[in-house]
């Protein structure tokens, strides 16, 4: 099983976070219990949203209502529960006197409703058929295009549920502009993504270099999958300092790469049935960690290869595409490049000059749990 | 002409606003210099907005100018303008010691990105083919659906120019809230025109009625075309009272609601070479003021021939429809309709509770410049 070997394959020189780190005893009950009080309230911020006084807005709230349900929590959760988790880790530390687990659960879910809102718009642009084992939202019969004003009016409810809940924290401000901030690098590293992929660059090098797969992943994935929810948690809990949020971003933004990098090498090598999809990554062109680390260790001949038999949809050119890896022993690549990268956030970590104000279990916390992550 | 038509339509027993207000003497000049004013502020902003020291972003500012010189300035750009000009009557007599005017030409032309924002989405959804006299954004060549994320990357860019330009003014919170809250009505009222406009609804009367009519124009047009200009400008004079905004609110909705009616009329009434565009709403089967109340006047038979002929792209199908109206004397119950709305909302500003806060020059300038609009 790929989660094993990917268990495995953290540096034995390290030692187990849980071995070191007495807070991490019975944080897995903890984790358990988040999730349950994290899926319930999915069901008041639903009744929030959709609860219309207004009888104009009836059949407006009605609507809403399915397109919450159907698209929002059908996910992995990762980005809400990290921010859910975050703050119970860092509460616990910071011993707080009032306690703000139900605010951080409604954030949490206002980073699903964001990610939700990215997933139907791009779903429409990449014209894809499925999404978390059921249709497309843009693709079911009684839907089509009001699609794309649903996506705007989920990034819509984000801003109702903090003015509800959030507008009289001292931090209102910052957590709009954060949400405003992020919200504004994703849809560029959509832009930068897209502009990427059009058919003219399908075959073209400068389409998949490591400063180009770089930039996709930060401005598209890190920003809002590890930024926005560590740094929200940090408002929650009063550490509100611009320059405590710098540094911690820059370590946050190493977990949103090194995290892709996992994802990309799972598409091509994970199980399907533990991932649950099957990676299409070759087929559509996509500029992936294997394939920008391929270009860059094969020779002159295999090159020739891998661009003739990218981004096609015969099983034919994906076996010689996958081929090539394999001659470039790409698995062992990859497996270094994990050693490497765990290490170096680990330095980050340690070397992080504001453990007085966060305390560095969030980090190591997090760190644990994406070197475990089997999907 | 259609407009000399609707300036004798104004009441004759309504003294001429410049009659009886001295301080719009010279107002023609003051719009005019503001005009030249407001339209070199967009090269300004574009500037902000596009030129970027990260060189990660290079690609999407150069494409993010496009898309703002091609979808933001081409309109007539009545709601940037009604923020400006109403910030330059409110200071005149507020008497206030800082100038903030180049601030409202910067919120103005935020609500004109807003609006471009919207039109994008519209035209993808609708499946339009022209705007403003050129090809829609989605349907040029080089762009196709990248245009779904153009249209939040321009709103996007909205609070990027709020928090760089208004994060230090004490409104600050109220001018955010003030965009999402109407963006959420705007995105809603989008929401009830799909709804409503679904294959199944083309020929049902429910679709047709004048609730429905209200809601939609109320949603989708009044609060981000009059509310949102007229409100902004008073955060900036210092009116922040909210029960200020709120009476303020009712009037400025009662404007939207005119003014589109008016579109409406001129649709299908209006001069094609005064209005810039050939009207569609019957061949659309949009639930249009005179369809709405050609429907309240008909007989049964009429009605039949009304609903049968609806929706139609045949001429002889539209004809139909136009045959009715002029039965129905459409333009007497549209010019009966102008002079009693004209009355109603004169009667309001009069009763103005709030009159030492905002001076009703505001409102009485406003209603001059739509009884006047001849497009």
């Amino acid at each position: 099983m790929q989660c094993v070997e990917r268990v495995q394959s953290t540096p034995q020189n390290e030692p187990k976070i849980s071995q070191v780190n007495p807070v991490n005893m019975g944080i897995e009950d903890m984790e358990k219990r988040e999730e349950t009080l994290f899926n319930e309230t999915f069901d008041v911020i639903t009744e929030k949203l959709t609860s219309n006084i207004n009888p104009d807005l009836k059949r407006v709230s009605d609507w809403l209502k399915k397109v919450l349900v159907y698209n929002v929590p059908h996910g992995k959760k990762n980005r809400g529960m990290a921010l859910v988790l975050a703050y119970q880790v860092l509460k616990k530390n910071k011993k707080l006197d009032s306690d703000k687990s139900h605010q951080a659960r409604i954030l949490g879910w206002c980073i699903e409703i964001l990610q939700a809102f990215f997933l139907i718009h791009d779903d429409i642009m990449d014209q894809s058929l499925t999404r978390r084992g059921q249709s497309c939202w843009y693709k079911k019969e009684d839907v089509g295009l009001i699609a794309i004003n649903d996506g705007i009016l989920l990034n819509s409810c984000i801003y109702s549920l903090l003015k509800e809940n959030f507008s009289k924290e001292p931090a209102y401000s910052q957590i709009l502009d954060l949400f405003h901030e992020v919200t504004d690098l994703t849809i560029k590293g959509q832009c930068l993504d897209m502009l990427n992929s059009t058919p003219d660059m399908r075959s073209n090098p400068a389409a998949f270099t490591q400063d180009v797969y770089s930039a996709i992943v930060k401005y598209k994935t890190a920003f809002y999958s590890f930024s926005l929810p560590i740094r929200l948690a940090f408002y929650l809990v009063g550490i509100v300092q611009e320059e405590v949020h710098t540094k911690a971003e820059e370590i946050l933004l190493k977990f949103g790469h090194f995290f892709q990098v996992q994802d990309d090498f799972l598409d091509c090598y994970g199980d399907p049935a533990v991932i649950g999809k099957v990676g299409r990554d070759i087929e559509e062109g996509k500029c992936c960690w294997l394939f920008v680390n391929a270009l860059k260790l094969c020779t002159d001949d295999q090159k020739k290869i891998l661009l003739d038999n990218y981004a096609k949809e015969e099983p034919a050119a994906v076996a010689k595409v996958r081929d090539i890896y394999d001659q470039l022993n790409m698995r062992k690549v990859y497996q270094d490049y994990e050693d490497a990268s765990y290490k170096e956030i680990k330095v980050l970590i340690d070397s992080f000059e504001y453990a007085q104000q966060v305390p560095l279990d969030v980090f190591n916390w997090l760190l644990k749990k994406i070197y475990r992550r089997s999907k």
